[in-house]
């Protein structure tokens, strides 16, 4: 079982069509996920999350009626404390429902605050464990974790552009069969290498390093930020 | 003298009033830049970079021409560099004009793998002696760079939480004086602490650590997104 994820970032940023196809994965079985304001969002968007997680303090009490009352699982948490709502969700997907991967949308934009814990939960101990069964959604990237090894990363349908991002010291690194080639690279602080592309007929690149967690962002130009 | 820089990142998250507030900061003395399409979008506030950097690859000839006819300091990149062309940037005003301080618009938001290699850049060794003296700004969001010692931070006007992530290894990471308090903490990996919160009637916090280089994040929610 996969799950999918709402939080609480802005709108803007969620792709395109996301009811449909949230609607469309709960349907097939995946866990549906609201991580505290993300929720509502949910319920705005007349689905039902299966597992709310959150202290929920920015909604009225309407709202959170609402959510108590038709939610199947839903779990407080309380503020001060170790682990974040998106955090505690990933911990309950993958413990309690296990499921095999998870999709966090409304993760990105908006406060950056709130997206670099996103980002960075699976650099933690407790977290890096699902890295690979951890993506980041929206309407122009998709995010990936890898551990190290070698990986054949497959071009996802729609996007030219990625990057290669070390989350932690990393080394070995290489990037081969993509526009920019890295050799054996070694850095002792997390970097971002941008604007690569994946070969003109090619459907994937080969990556691979030795110590370390890499983050891989497919991504895109979207037109009507260059229009407004 | 100051420098405001403009990227290419989406015009959505750009501060309320950039177009007047630029043209004040220009007329004031500082250093006005584009970098690469950020030179275009200056053109369309009617604003003339003193420096222009980039390949300019994504722009029209009519465009490129207009940067060219009036642009005191234009300067062109290579693509495949070992600096991107914000980097270049940054090493121009600090090393050819000497600015004291550089903030970076348009570095936020959009594409993760640019607004990484942004947010990245000074913990790269070539840019780290500029950190405490860049920051990046936007709708929501002004986030600043702080070497290992100890710092006072002081609230900016109409913000009340932020975040605090070291993009680096930290030792000795300390936080007082505000609503969620560390104490000596150490970690061998980059991570967030989000959500944190001045103390009512305090303008200030005190931030101190023994090594790595922290990020701190003043942020705010943004209510059009709650309503879209």
């Amino acid at each position: 079982m996969r799950a999918c994820a709402l939080l609480g970032g802005p709108k803007t940023q969620w792709p395109t069509d996301l009811q449909a196809f949230l609607a469309a994965r709960q349907a097939a079985g995946d866990l549906l996920i609201g991580v505290d304001r993300g929720s509502l969002l949910l319920e705005e968007l007349n689905l039902v999350p299966d597992l709310a997680v959150g202290d929920f303090d920015s909604l009225k009490k309407t709202e959170l009626a609402q959510i108590e009352e038709n939610v199947p699982d839903l779990r407080y948490s309380i503020p001060e404390k170790d682990f974040t709502d998106a955090e505690l969700a990933t911990k309950y997907a993958f413990v309690d429902y296990q499921v095999d991967a998870l999709t966090l949308y409304g993760a990105t934009g908006g406060r950056l605050d709130h997206f670099l814990t996103n980002l960075l939960m699976v650099v933690k101990s407790d977290f890096s464990q699902y890295a690979e069964n951890i993506e980041l959604v929206d309407q122009q990237n998709e995010l990936r974790f890898y551990w190290p090894g070698q990986h054949l990363v497959n071009r996802l349908p729609g996007y030219t552009y990625f990057g290669v991002a070390p989350l932690t010291a990393v080394t070995g690194l290489s990037i081969t069969g993509a526009k920019y080639e890295l050799n054996n690279y070694t850095s002792a602080v997390p970097l971002s290498f941008a604007s690569n592309e994946f070969l003109p007929g090619q459907d994937a690149f080969d990556l691979s390093f030795a110590k370390g967690i890499v983050a891989v962002i497919q991504t895109k130009d979207i037109d009507r930020y260059q229009s407004i």
